[in-house]
């Protein structure tokens, strides 16, 4: 199965298109989480029982735990080890570079932490996004339009009729050639969002900039969902994992996750 | 001292244009290394005991760490603290995100590893750099132009006036204000690279393309140093440590970096 199809399958049998985003940043998790023995590990294993009913997807943001050094790292590994079988595992890494590189990379994150997605950085081009793609039951989310201030000074770059992010789209649809390529489109941004999906009907969206970041939900979720109300993942971190930041963060975070995966599903059926 | 200034002074005291490329694929050290406890570590160390007489700077590449899990991220620390004070260190880890996380990435290279500089994909606009740029001592080399055939893909994309890789260097150049600013320019482009030049005269470059990747020489040096003879490291990283599969792999790695630092030095003095 490829891994655009798996995606779906994973959302419509878990009736979720919620992504939870483990960014474990240790000033923030409550502070007895800081005398385990460790601390990211179990806090993020807490987070996952808690919320693994209501979710489709984790991703994890490998900034969080490189910050860490290679501590982080095994942690990291143990956390996307500890993710069951039945959600998507993205690697959220931003990683691309030319084409040796870029297979180390698939290397590291594919075949050893056996993570089911990467984010990707589209600057360098085909060959830097190719070794990613080998593999059809692996998928690539790449960057199009960001959530943040900055997504205007490159992303907005046009020629008079298309913007950096608009060939961004059109390139990755051109490149999904096995079904598994997707895109990076933030909430943030709704008129550019629902832009993108009229270029590239398809392509799944992963959704960031809901939550703490402020994004519309009603816009986003009318304009990220595909016309069978699924092909799009709306990721949420800070406003998952530090809703609470006493020992009922997991309880909290459980709550939250289910209440965000209802309004959704509301959202995509009205 | 600003990076900027400290780079020159560096290549300046050394006489050595040249950055040293660790790229460590333990499918292509020889045969023997693979035996070591620590690999990657062993055969960094005899390559940085060969060549640091003739080398200012060294790259390492975090893809071919990160390959190896924990145990590789646990190389790369061993690896980075090995290098002396007086050589710049950069962390080509071509990392970029939105502010929060772009900072835990500085965290995890400047202060836990002590990287000097890292190289930084641009596609998310200045609040993604401006974590990279608070302390005036590290630097950013900024994907500017890179040396793959994908480059053609987005960095060429014009409006008719300029191409982004130009709006790239112009952008750099405004967010120099702290003097630690670099872009990454490929000599595999030496029209572009010499049009970059002429856009900031002043900024350093990273100069990736020469050796495996078949860069032309001559024009690299012309075009990528300053009008004083500096401004420009120039990186080798197979052709410098593959050079030879045998017992002698680092004698000889020491051999061509002295090669090449005398071939870099002639031609800038002529």
């Amino acid at each position: 199965m490829t891994f655009n199809e798996r995606l779906n399958k994973v959302c419509a049998a878990k009736n979720s298109l919620v992504c939870v985003g483990l960014d474990v940043d240790l000033k923030k998790v409550p502070q007895f989480i800081i005398d385990k023995k460790e601390p990211q590990v179990y806090f993020s294993q807490a987070i996952i029982d808690a919320t693994v009913e209501f979710a489709a997807a984790y991703k994890i943001n490998t900034a969080f735990f490189e910050a860490y050094g290679a501590a982080g790292w095994e942690a990291m590994t143990k956390i996307v080890r500890y993710l069951p079988d039945d959600v998507i595992k993205i690697a959220d890494a931003k990683r691309g570079d030319i084409g040796n590189t870029s297979k180390m990379y698939a290397q590291a994150f594919f075949e050893n932490l056996n993570f089911d997605a990467i984010t990707i950085n589209p600057y360098l081009g085909s060959d830097s996004i190719s070794p990613f793609l080998e593999d059809e039951e692996k998928g690539v989310f790449i960057l199009c339009h960001t959530t943040n201030k900055g997504a205007q000074d490159f992303q907005k770059f046009s020629n008079g009729n298309k913007a950096l992010f608009e060939l961004v789209a059109e390139q990755v649809q051109q490149w999904n050639t096995h079904n598994n390529c997707g895109l990076v489109v933030g909430a943030t941004y709704p008129d550019e969002m629902k832009h993108v999906r009229s270029l590239v009907p398809e392509l799944p969206f992963l959704v960031p900039g809901l939550g703490a970041q402020g994004g519309d939900f009603d816009l986003a979720i009318q304009y990220a969902i595909d016309k069978n109300g699924l092909g799009a993942i709306f990721n949420f971190s800070r406003s998952i994992i530090y809703s609470s930041d006493g020992a009922d963060f997991s309880k909290t975070a459980g709550e939250q996750t289910q209440q965000i995966r209802d309004t959704i599903n509301l959202r995509r059926s009205s």
